[in-house]
């Protein structure tokens, strides 16, 4: 096992901000000891694509000129901050993991990273991602031992985040690209509703995906979703996420469903202990805990979801056969393996059978609709073990793809640990209903430990 | 009136490919005919911003070759195609009409476009369009007499198709910028449903937003539709248009509803007397026609109608927030006074206002929605009349508009006339039904004269 020389410690800003306003601390401050972070750590983690340590000084600067009168633009003014490289911003490349777009420049910000400079927010770098943010990975490590994968796509948010170089990131996740990185690297993570963060800009199209937040802390977790979607709202034709200006106040459930997913059968056993161990708690503390064992609907809806990751598979291809084909058409040398194999299934499908794949997502997504009158939210692990060894792969997705397929909100909680490396717990809630949704997971990470996974 | 030397007659090509396959003509011959239209007309209509012949011979010849093997790729393999100059195209520049995109280079086809590659389409080049697909408009004249607008925003696609240059050209509509110049110039235009067409690579992103076609006839226009969406499918999320592989044979529509749309006070005398005339022909073919006066539903969906200028515009300000500002912070010097003040009006609306308009353009939807079982079609003008003279602005969009508030498809045909100059008859369909409305369509145009308006 390849340790890092110092445990990753992630860096919360909201509660720093108080220090910014009685000038005990200035932002600038706060990012010099994020840069120290970075000259210690990422030489081993290699989160970042690219970093503009100049511009970001200025910038924390401005901000700390602005906290100095008082006049702040946002709580979340002079936050350090990474973007996935599969998001565009106006002053570095956007790669995309592709050496196809290595340094390909859009001169444009993405709506939410537009949204979070204006907003005061302080854009370090740009963060590895896999290529087009699907599977085959980049170079980033866990933090929290170099020989294990950070988990993906958003590999590099959720490395930056857990090691303290940013207090926060923007991810992205079609199938579990937000919540199982937040769970490998201890950090939260969170995946909102369809269409609740803008998605203009960041080049993932698909029906499924959705811009995340990836934070140290809960409460800057919502900020950054919040600080984004007031400016740059959902996607077009989406409210966007609404909710408090602050993260909701905690709620204890009343009623939780516990989800096995189509990750069940392969988790670990000190994960599913972990897990168990957790729900025990809940209940201890009042709530209601049903399975699919103790209810039939709960059962029905896991029945559906069984399928999740081959219907998501299928719903994906299709869906990326533009650009894929035109990218094929410059350089096939310049797509993975698994892109080419994509795009051929892709082009082996027809209009009727992805109109039959959206119609069985329509169904699913209908039967966990209404079991909302029943279960305030629905409790289950973020990924099957803790993040496994080697940097081939960056994991099982299975049980991050359940809130994908159905496009409901999810959250990853550091608060579970296996083998001694962080584990997320997650919690899933319903479609439009984020706040509800952060409003439980604040009093369960309140409740289970605050999201010290070690 | 300054008339340009010769009449403009459109170039069917369905009708042309039996010949194609008997040999007689071939895909080579009928581009060089377009390319006449092209040297005879161009300089004066200015249809075109990139113009590639070589490569469209080049492509015509491959196609020829098919159609020599008695191995087409597709109904329209050979057809010489425009494409609105906001979508992108590999091997041409996208500039959107704005000096901020001048010369831009994406390096890839849009969705639509790598689907009418696929096809055995031939793109002659890329047509003007206004400033981002709004107002400001391009270099366009209208082919039927060149002191008048085109109409727009798909100015150079309409006047392309209209004069014979091409067989048919993309467009797209968000208020009107399909039905309009389809209007104004004489020929077939196809706003789809919502999600209809692909819009990957399509650089308006607005929730009302389509891709559409321009064509010569209705066969054709249904023609291109197909062929891309088989390949292309519909936006991520959409199953997209579905209908039979060739126009869908007349059906004659038991009921129509007559639509006054918000532009019914702006029509000209001629324009209400040539809609009325043909709608009596309608009605003496058997069809049962309802307006506002006789049934209180329509004068419901009317009154709600009437707000649906006002409303677009906000939801299409709120939803180009993004990426305007980033443009302005680019070069603010580049952009128009039109879209500086629409980005004014967007940075002075609230998440929450959009919320409230979306939520008012979802009950109008259910309003029209509702009507479906009572009546077939809708039947409107598709302008309030014959183009305008002047260049300085692309016309009134109010009689297109309601049908892009509520996501159904649209069709114009070139049926009606007003000062000897062409204007189009609408007609209006369900979400999702296009191919019905095709039926429709189809019956319509054969009862009232085939398409040649002058």
């Amino acid at each position: 096992m390849s340790l890092v020389r110092t445990r990753p410690t992630a860096r919360p800003f909201l509660a720093a901000t108080r220090a910014f306003a009685a000038g005990a601390d200035t932002p600038r401050a706060f990012l010099e000891r994020c840069l120290e972070a970075v000259a210690a750590l990422e030489p081993e983690i290699g989160a970042f694509v690219t970093m503009d340590a100049a511009s970001a000084r200025a910038a924390a600067d401005a901000s700390a000129a602005r906290w100095a009168a008082g006049r702040p633009l946002s709580p979340i003014d002079g936050m350090p901050l990474g973007i996935k490289d599969i998001i565009e911003t106006a002053d570095m490349p956007t790669g995309m993991g592709s050496p196809l777009f290595e340094g390909w420049r859009s001169e444009r910000d993405a709506a939410a990273v537009k949204a979070l400079r204006e907003a005061g927010g302080v854009v370090l770098g740009k963060t590895v991602t896999t290529e087009f943010a699907a599977v085959v990975p980049g170079a980033t490590r866990n933090p929290w031992d170099t020989s294990r994968t950070p988990g993906g796509s958003s590999s590099g948010s959720a490395a930056a985040v857990a090691a303290g170089m940013v207090s926060a990131a923007l991810g992205t996740q079609v199938v579990g690209s937000t919540i199982r990185p937040a769970s490998y690297c201890g950090c939260f993570g969170f995946k909102p509703s369809v269409g609740g963060l803008n998605r203009g800009g960041s080049h993932d199209y698909l029906s499924q995906s959705c811009t995340g937040v990836l934070a140290g802390t809960l409460a800057d977790t919502w900020q950054v979703a919040r600080e984004v979607a007031r400016r740059a709202g959902g996607d077009p034709g989406f409210a966007g996420l609404i909710g408090p200006d602050a993260l909701p106040s905690p709620v204890r459930p009343p009623r939780l469903a516990l989800l096995e997913t189509p990750g069940w059968a392969e988790a670990g056993a000190e994960a599913k202990r972990a897990l168990e161990g957790a729900v025990a708690r809940l209940a201890a503390e009042g709530v209601e805990i049903r399975t699919r064992g103790s209810d039939s609907r709960i059962d029905e809806l896991e029945e559906a979801l069984a399928q999740a990751v081959a219907l998501t598979r299928r719903i994906n291809a299709w869906e990326s056969r533009w650009p894929l084909n035109t990218y094929r058409d410059r350089d096939p040398a310049k797509l993975s393996r698994v892109m080419l194999d994509r795009l051929v299934e892709a082009e082996a499908m027809t209009q009727q059978d992805y109109a039959e794949d959206i119609a069985e997502r329509a169904r699913i997504r209908a039967l966990h609709a209404a079991l909302r009158p029943s279960f305030d939210a629905f409790v289950t692990l973020s990924a099957p073990d803790c993040a496994p060894v080697g940097l081939q792969s960056t994991g099982d997705p299975s049980f991050a793809v359940p809130a994908s397929l159905l496009g409901t909100p999810a959250v990853s909680l550091p608060v579970l640990s296996a083998g001694g490396l962080p584990l997320g717990l997650q919690l899933v809630g319903y479609a439009d209903a984020d706040a509800e949704l952060f409003a439980h997971a604040a009093w369960a990470a309140g409740t289970l430990g605050g999201g010290d996974p070690a």
